[in-house]
């Protein structure tokens, strides 16, 4: 059971660099996932951006996000975006919190965002929109008080994202992976929406269409194809990989074993 | 005749791993060519994303799509892309689809992709614009059946490049490095149209000026320099070049033999 | 005290390259700040890029913009923007004068820049904006004299960031990580604001949450966090950073000791 | 006089490089200078891409554009742009030909392209505009014929950059270090209108302003301090650069020596 809580911590702090890779973190931000073995406790790194994070930073927290082993060293204030989820939605296994580029403009300006090609249909089919000012008042924007997080998870809803008004995202996901899938392509499907709405027209996928798209790309397959990817361009910036390695070694295999064949 | 091959597996792996490297592929999308001896097959890497892809991925297909020595290693699902291209047009030789992000706003607009400087004059003098939804109805947006990729190809018809809605583009080329030249430069061409469309008007190539210029710069001399670029740049990003290699040993010469010389 | 001058021109020197590094200074700019021993004095580099920068080229300079000194070696001449600014607020004690590519499109449109999300509450309740042209008429838009260094403060007035026509911004801070933060998270919230604008409406923190956001968000331990991230971005940049490394040693202490703890 | 021309040479190559670097040339484009000995002849690369161009790639040219010494190595279709400008501009020593990404959107809508930071008052008062159709009627839109190159030497007239419908610009300037400048920062101040543009108003420079801001920034000392810049990018994108070295080692002169001092 040790072992099965290091391969998590291991991964999670992985997805965090690899997220971070792909312009999506910065300094801020955060990335956790449920605890593999007691679901009423979920991984967090300790407070630090998310590419510096590191396995031995990961700290485990109760549901509602407490430490399991009190220390002095500094926290995320925002936890109870994580905690709060993880209350609400026992189908969710990961959580990524960001303030992505791509994502903000929709953020600020109200604009509804929406699936544009197969990719983004990982949105699903409706993206609610928060904003702390209708229930809260004027606050500093950080959701950090039980509550705050309470009313962010009832806003998600049974949908896979949320927006925070001129704050970011929260995104939810059923394992790590697909979590990390779903962050990536929905902060791009934001950038080429943006692009579509300059030329004039945004002509988004339809219900049926961004179900089924939905579907197909997050089955084991895409999703280790992806996973794959992002974990060697990750190596390629932390110079940990080298040309002939990936010519003589075995390819690398997606972190969760995979079934299914044959498609895409 | 092994041989051949085995420089022609070589040969699709790099232009995998450099249209992805210029940023035009992501974890997504595939480029193939025709079999070097054989033109009722193609080669395909087995599913993975195109910047990962080595020679030893590269294996061979029939028009129809099925692999020549089934195995239990996992496959590209939209397969038919190819083969369907391959079957229509015996001209084509090597065959891109992609999701680039220059690409892709036309994609969700509608608006029309047009030759908007020299290089991108490798368009053609028209772009047509396929909808899955016309003919298929609501689907994954995945083009996986073989109907699917016939009636693509056939939306193809005469054309180089065809616009695929809310998915992406597939590309056609006479040989690999043509195609790897029209692939990037199209791409290219497209992120133009948006920032003059940005600027307020767009004033197009006109069709004599779009079948010279693309005729011009398909010439063995431009592809045969930009594929040196691409692949010094490629080495680059793989730590494979070294500033003095480029200083004492000659050129780097382009994948085919070229004859014509002192032109642009 | 030489220690403490020689920590100062350390650190300095690594936020000319910090901030460099994260593409908000280019081969012009720069940044500055006040002697930890005598507030008469201030700390620059000689003449040359900021991403230069190294501990051996800052020197000492009188509040009137005189090197303590005097050498043959070339001096920055728009040394009175950060000169003027420490003599009229002594609450400041860093300066970056920049030309950020997110900035610029408000000083050349005069659009009003305002915070858009949360980091960008570091910008304050107001941006003045300053354009030598109405006092000094045609000029090079250099600000190189001491009167219109003094103008340049008079119109910062008591607010973080002043927006100078068709030329940059200059900006300041209580410490110099305060100063990097805000630099950095006000060149993205202009970015951001700038999108928003293309999707039809900007929706901006109120003057309450604003000064809430920007308050909580200069505390020690955001600064220190970004601090680290910037740092350690800084080291992969200059080829200075190993993976190894961050497994195995502590991380990275941010440049001033923090007694905060547990938030955000 | 063997040794001028070498280092001539050397610093056409690095010049090349640099532009590359800066993301204004890629496959395609070029970057000649006169003959440091004999003002009838000028310089150029053999026909490769830009970033890949080294001291032993250089060649001579006579002003009409014929190889001093004729070989089989292939050669740029449009050294007439290069020669028609020599011929014409006495004071021209160094000439760019490119189609910088932020540049075309300008060739293609023929929106006027104006000085909209001081650094862009580099572009001259007037930026003119050539069309090849207006003279030639449709063709490749390649400038490869004397009459070509003479008739976009007589558009660029007495000013310093020239704007080519459809294709892309040239860029003229006094030295080497000067054309470099004036490139990589016309490029810029093109990007710039592009987002004021899409902030709604453009502000530019007067002409008084223009002319001064010009003439400051094309002072040696800017100019020095920009290419040591670039030079020194030019050695990190090459794995040529080491942290330790910059700290160590004198700091990088510029390729050419310069007297003022003190300024900017």
């Amino acid at each position: 059971m040790a072992r099965k809580l290091d391969g998590a911590r291991e991964l999670l702090a992985r997805a965090n660099r690899m997220i971070a890779n792909e312009g999506v973190l910065d300094a801020f931000g955060h990335v956790t996932m449920r605890h593999p073995d007691d679901p009423q406790r979920y991984l967090m790194s300790r407070s630090r951006a998310p590419e510096l994070v590191q396995p031995e930073d990961v700290l485990e927290f109760t549901l509602d996000s407490q430490p399991v082993n009190p220390s002095d060293v500094r926290l995320y204030g925002e936890r109870v975006i994580h905690g709060g989820i993880y209350q609400a939605r026992p189908d969710v296994n990961a959580v990524c919190h960001h303030h992505a580029s791509s994502i903000l403009p929709f953020c600020i300006s109200g604009m509804e965002l929406k699936p544009v090609f197969h990719l983004g249909a990982t949105l699903g089919e409706r993206v609610p929109f928060w904003d702390a000012r209708d229930e809260f008042g004027d606050t500093t924007l950080i959701v950090a008080k039980p509550e705050e997080g309470a009313s962010l998870a009832r806003a998600l809803g049974a949908h896979w994202i949320v927006l925070m008004r001129r704050h970011g995202a929260t995104v939810a996901g059923a394992t790590l992976e697909e979590l990390t899938f779903r962050t990536i392509y929905t902060a791009r499907n934001a950038a080429l929406q943006i692009q579509a709405h300059a030329l004039g027209y945004v002509s988004p996928l339809n219900p049926a269409e961004t179900r089924l798209a939905g579907e197909y790309n997050l089955r084991p397959g895409p999703v280790a194809r992806a996973w794959e990817y992002w974990n060697v361009r990750l190596d390629k910036a932390e110079n940990n990989w080298h040309p002939r390695k990936s010519k003589t070694s075995p390819p690398k295999k997606p972190a969760t074993k995979r079934k299914t064949k044959r498609r895409r």
